[in-house]
This record gives C-alpha cells, sequence and structure tokens, in this order.
C-alpha cells in the first residue's frame, strides 16, 4: 500500500478540496484536521472523510467558502458562527480567541454554531492543553442515541474531550463518544453478515437487537445505559441547545451530500489552571498522571494514539490504494 | 415507621449537629442539604449521613465552626475554600456569588477546595437552573476507582451534575456517579451472603470479582469499561487538581471519624444562556424536553426525584426508628 509524508498527505487532501468548492484557507485547515487524525490512528475521523467532505462542498451542502465570524457578546464568551462551512476553520477561530480570554478572565468559553462534523475531538482541547489550559469540548452530531426508555433517536453518539497541561510531558488527553460502539463497527457486522454482540443497538421499536441490519434502522445504546443516556442529553444541550445549533433529531447527515447542512454545534471550555489553582496546579497534574503510569498494567487515555503519531511523524501514513485513487480522482 | 415534616426534619438535623460542636448557621445550611436529599429519596446522600456528620464534627475531621472564605482571583472566578468545614455552606457561598459573575461575564466557575462530602450534587446545579443559568459540578470523593489496567484506587465515585433551565417546567437536572453502582449494592450483598453480578468490582489485584468481602478490599468498576475511567481521571483533574483540593487516594472516608479531614474538592460552573445563545435559548432546552417526554415509555432524568419530592413536601418523611433514636441521642 502507498505510504505519504504527513506534509504530502495534507497537499493531496487539501488540493483535492479546492478542486471542490472549497478555499485556500479552509481546505489547509480541513486537510490539517484530517491527517492529524489518520495520524492517530483515528481512521474514522481521518482521510476516509475526504470523498464525503468533497461531495458535500461540491453541492454546498458544507460551504467551503465560509469565513466564521467571531463575536464577544460577553467578557469571557467567543461566539463563532461557522457560516455553515467546515467544524475546522471555526474550532481553529475559536481556539486562536480563547487562550488569551481565559487568561484573563480565569474561564473563557466558545459556543460554535451553523457547524460541522468536528472530527477528533480531542484535537481541539489539546491545542489548549498546548497552551498551558484546560481545555473542555461538548458537540453534537447526527441522530443515533435514543432518550432511555424510547426508541427514536434526539441525541447524536456526541463525544465528551477533555485535555489538561502536564508539567514535563505530553498532555492528558481524553476523548471519547457517548455511544457504546462506533457505528462502524455495526456496519462491518452487517457487511460480513455475522450478529452483533447484545447491548450495542436497538431496532427501531426500541427493543435489543444483535440483527445489523435492524441495528441501523434504529438506535445505538450509549456506554453505561441510563447514566450515559443522561450524559447524552447534556452534551445535547450544551452543545446544541446553548450554542442555537442543530439538535440531533433534525441534523442532516455528515456521510452524505444529501439535504440542507447540518448546522451542528460545539461548545468549548478553557480555564487557566494558575487563576483557579495557583502557580503550583500543573505540577499537581503531573502527580496524578504518575500515580497511574506507575501502576503495572495502568495507563493513561490516548498513550496508544500518541505511539502512533510518533510512528507516523517518521514513517508517514499508509493509506489503501482505494482511497488514495478516490481523492486523486476528485 | 415514624413520620416528620420537612421542616420538623430540618430542626431535628440542625439541632443535633449543634450539640456535636458546630455553628448555628452550618447546622443549618447541612440540614436543609441533607433532607432536601432524604426528599427526593437519595437515601445515602440524606439523614442516614447525620450520626457520621455529627462524629466528624465531635473530633475536628470535619470543623463544624469553619466559614467557608470567597476569593475573586479573576474575573470569571469565584474562589472557595471550605477550611476543612462541612461541603455545605461552601456550596452555598459559591451559589450565592456564581449567578451575578456567570451573568456579567457569561461564565463564571467556582473552584472549591478543603472540602467534604458534597451529598447530592444535582441539587447545587439545580439552584443555578433556578435562576435561569446552566449549572454543572464536579466532585471527587475518596479512592474508589483503579486506572484502567490497574489495580490501586486513585479516583473517587467522583459524580458529575449538570441541570439547565427549561421554560414553563421544573429544569432538567442529570446527576450521576462514575461508579458502575454504589458502594452501598456491595454491603448489602455482603450482608445477606450473596455474590454481586460481574461487572461490579474487582479485588485488589485488580481481576473481576464476584465476591463482595474482595471487593470491598478492591476497587469499584466505572459505567463504561475504559470510557468511564477516562471520565473519572477528568472528573479528579477537575475537581481536585485544578482547585488545589486532596486528590481521592490520599482522601480520607467521609463516612467515619478516623484521620485527617477529607479535603476533596468541587468545581462548578454557571453558564448564562441568554449571552451565550441568545433570547430564545431556554425556549430551546425546552424543546428538546418535550422532544423526549413526547416519546413512549421515555423519561427526562430526575422524573423520579421530582415525584418523590412532591410526595414528601405534603406526606412528610418517613425515618426508620433506630435512626431517630440515634440523631435524637446524639
Amino acid at each position: 500500500m502507498p505510504v505519504l509524508s504527513l506534509e504530502a498527505a495534507q497537499s493531496l487532501v487539501a488540493e483535492a478540496l479546492v478542486r471542490c468548492r472549497t478555499s485556500e484557507a479552509n481546505a489547509a485547515s480541513v486537510a490539517r484536521a484530517l491527517v492529524a487524525a489518520e495520524a492517530d490512528g483515528l481512521k474514522g475521523h481521518g482521510l476516509s472523510r475526504v470523498p464525503s467532505y468533497a461531495a458535500q462542498a461540491k453541492v454546498g451542502k458544507v460551504d467551503g467558502f465560509a469565513a466564521p465570524a467571531v463575536t464577544r457578546p460577553a467578557p469571557s464568551v467567543v461566539a463563532v458562527d461557522a457560516a455553515h462551512g467546515f467544524a475546522y476553520p471555526a474550532l481553529d477561530a475559536a481556539l486562536a480567541a480563547l487562550p488569551e480570554v481565559a487568561r484573563a478572565q480565569g474561564i473563557a468559553v466558545a459556543p460554535i454554531r451553523r457547524s460541522h462534523h468536528c472530527g477528533a475531538a480531542g484535537h481541539a482541547v489539546e491545542r489548549l492543553a498546548e497552551a498551558g489550559l484546560i481545555g473542555m469540548l461538548f458537540a453534537n452530531t447526527p441522530a443515533a442515541i435514543a432518550p432511555w426508555g424510547g426508541s427514536r433517536a434526539v441525541f447524536g453518539t456526541n463525544p465528551i474531550a477533555f485535555a489538561c497541561p502536564v508539567e514535563g510531558a505530553a498532555p492528558i488527553v481524553v476523548d471519547l463518544s457517548i455511544s457504546k460502539v462506533a457505528r462502524g463497527n455495526i456496519l462491518a457486522a452487517k457487511q460480513k453478515g455475522e450478529p452483533i454482540p447484545e447491548g450495542w443497538a436497538l431496532d427501531e421499536e426500541g427493543r435489543p437487537t444483535t440483527d445489523p441490519a435492524a441495528a441501523l434502522k434504529g438506535t445505538m445504546l450509549p456506554l453505561g445505559d441510563a447514566k450515559g443516556t443522561a450524559l447524552a442529553l447534556m452534551v445535547e444541550l450544551l452543545a446544541a441547545g446553548l450554542t442555537g445549533a442543530t439538535y440531533a433529531a433534525e441534523a442532516s447527515s455528515f456521510l452524505d451530500a444529501e439535504g440542507p447542512p447540518p448546522g451542528t454545534g460545539q461548545l468549548i471550555l478553557a480555564l487557566d489552571p494558575v487563576e483557579l489553582g495557583g502557580p503550583g496546579t500543573v505540577g499537581r497534574f503531573a502527580a496524578l498522571a504518575e500515580a497511574i503510569t506507575a501502576q503495572d498494567g495502568a495507563r493513561l487515555p490516548g498513550a496508544r494514539r500518541l505511539a502512533l503519531r510518533r510512528k507516523a511523524a517518521t514513517e508517514g501514513l499508509t493509506l489503501a490504494e482505494g482511497l488514495l485513487a478516490e481523492i486523486k480522482g476528485l
């Protein structure tokens, strides 16, 4: 299979998007994000997205020329209208403004509306941690999870991401979606003609199912049953209700060029550890990290991603022939 | 079994604490919180706590005369030193200051350190929702959960609470602890001589166990396996790392009078929906709530608690004879 350097992969993606009604600046932002996800082994948020992103830009379901608009409705608020463009330029705009506001105010918040698929949510908050801040991100996605006891999806898989700086080491990054497994696992079982384990999904009547076809017509189950559904509700209210974005139930797919723009939302928090906890706070984060890594067999979340990232930086990205040809042919 | 009005129960608790080295103001704050938890059916955070709270106040493990100190290190920060007193007066101080700051800044944050058991975490954020704000609370608790792959507990059961106002209805309140089940379930199984289900706990070597005695020497499992452990880490870093509170691994028990003060922490966020999402935002929250309650069988989290609360307000609280005698005898 072909191997590309990270730089070559970014150019490949950016050039493909520019050919599909996207500005050079926006294409560069999207390419950076997708290549970073691919390098971390997060293939579902990586280069596999290029064909569907390009198709959406071509028909205007995502506006490749949109410029995110930043306003400051209150001293600690950096509000971003992603203007139905890609999410990454809007995230870039929020992340550029948040550190200064968080350091001045102690905490800052960025509601982002009229947005799109935010990809590897951990990457956004990791950039805040690299700036010495704690970052949190909540995002909503198209409908996938039903309310507890119900059968119609009103929440997305709604990721939560968190990062904090660690003295003398890489930031701690938490990045999880609320669904028990990614939908791709159900698609894969269907393609293989295999059943899925109980606990992954419900059918369209809200009954547990092990039939992948019935699951794809139904809803995904969250991590932790009723508690997970409560977390999905919390994220939906923060990322869409509070920001003025489109709720999961009305949001069009991130994966095809059908329908209106998804218009989903993200909410980012940035907290200054020095203002909140005093000058020794980042050292305290390191102490907890050490108490974890000192245990046999224990690991920090994200350890595998960092190892893959180092490997990709030296060895490049291995892409499937078919995907490479598809991107080149756009 | 004896039945008490809410007012009578509050007086009973407050008077018992005043007899056990606690100021009248602090005793009233603790009594309000415990009676509110009892009324919501949250007995683990209710009047069952009075004997152990009183024992801790008597020996000074909790300082019943502590006055929480509020400082403003940055424009959006309300920092609270609970001074090793009960958590409730410190929460009261934070909740009194947060609304004005959140409305002026868009968002406000209260780190609380040198604190104690925060009880029903949902009640604190519900008060912010009643003031028209979104509230979030993260708290750490004494060690219960091991890092993923490890065997020694470094996280507490670490609750997450969230509340938001709903136009024309009671606030939506999410309140969950990160452990799969409460430790009380394991104690109950041990008393009955019954095994516990797999997936509740690990033994002291980090192996899955169905033996309640081995589980009590070991660690609790989180909701959602590795994802839940990642959430426990996030809460530990926010509620203890960031606030300057004691980490779970070093925190003494909330349940007995042994050792130094627990010194755990809480972090509260307050967000103004009007500043972040515009004037229609609280109506948008109502729209999502309706999309949930309109589904057959579906319910909002907290529905059961609200029903019990209404019942308690009219019918009073039913207490066990033994507990009532124990509180009266303090």
